[in-house]
């Protein structure tokens, strides 16, 4: 033994979080125990909260505890007949923070990744064609990640866009702004190069 | 917003853990929402109980839920007439891994910081002093960090030892000077014990 079988196990247990070992898990225990009990348990709460209440908005895929989220059930947001397609809900709120996009999203939770069983209705694919069908969208914006699996992804839904006859449209990729040609890897330095447009 | 209040909750109470920021926060919470769900309850449940639940033992003041941690409960323990004191339960774990130490400890809790508030009672001295009186020691060897603060801890501890007739050992300088015992590999610590002297 090392410590008390429950302080054991809270050290255990606290190396569920990613990039936390059993050094950080200790840190974090002790931290807890000697300074902020009342914080720990409140956060013990909301966690236990969350893990059971948190589900999917019906109509986008995000995570909400409701069964639409804040931004489908805008009313403001479905009259833009735009919509932006998400790997995750940590993208959405990248794309919200530019308050540069007035429309709804979809997030597949995800990318195509056929290896590990993740296909078409895993990403609830069936439900964004059947929005497809329903709503007058004048633009689907495809912004999946520039990798293989998120270039994939979009391929396949701009295909069903297409079907449908609904313009899609891709994010650009390149060189990040204030970013350094020089320490950009090749394939973002590929798309940058090959999305080039003329100056006015 | 960003996220959904409850979301938005969790990922703002998880930044009380030590080292953690906004990003890091919304990972783990979006990690364990997509990936898992059951040890993220688990993980509620244990820290709920913990910071509840763990106390600090009656005879030595490190944490246990217990009335008595299981070294102080060891009556092999307590037939060595040694009494090792360490600033916190992480040092006293690390001590236990050298497998070198067979007798009892107590357990600071901290050190000596006035600007802090933090004086002998703070510390648990009047009940160290009272477990001299009762104890017939050997030895008592003093484990602080060999900090500014830890050297002046063992420096009040040795005298309330020496009123007594207690001889009083400090563990060596393998540790490196402004280390903390805590990071210090096992080796350099077992160095560290088994060259302890007599403090003059
Ligand atoms: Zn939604
Ligand atoms: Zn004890």
């Amino acid at each position: 033994m090392k410590f008390s079988p429950l302080l054991d196990e809270l050290i255990r247990e606290l190396q569920v979080l990613p990039g936390i070992g059993p050094k950080s898990a200790q840190r974090m225990a002790f931290f807890l125990l000697e300074r902020e009990r009342p914080r720990g348990q409140r956060l013990a709460k909301v966690l236990d909260r969350a893990m059971s209440e948190i589900g999917h908005c019906q109509h986008c895929r995000t995570f909400t505890e409701q069964d639409l989220c804040e931004i489908c059930a805008n009313p403001k947001r479905a009259a833009v007949r735009q919509l932006c397609v998400v790997e995750t809900p940590a993208d959405l709120a990248a794309l919200e923070q530019t308050h540069l996009y007035s429309g709804r999203y979809f997030v597949l939770m995800g990318h195509l990744s056929p290896l590990d069983g993740i296909g078409p209705a895993e990403l609830g694919l069936d439900r964004l064609a059947q929005r497809l069908d329903e709503e007058q969208l004048e633009e689907l914006i495809l912004a999946t990640n520039p990798t293989i699996e998120g270039e994939a992804t979009a391929f396949y839904i701009a295909n069903l866009a297409r079907e449908r006859g609904v313009k899609v449209t891709r994010i650009a990729h390149g060189v990040p702004v204030g970013g350094e040609l020089e320490l950009v890897d090749g394939t973002t330095l590929s798309h940058s190069l090959s999305g080039r447009r003329p100056l006015e």
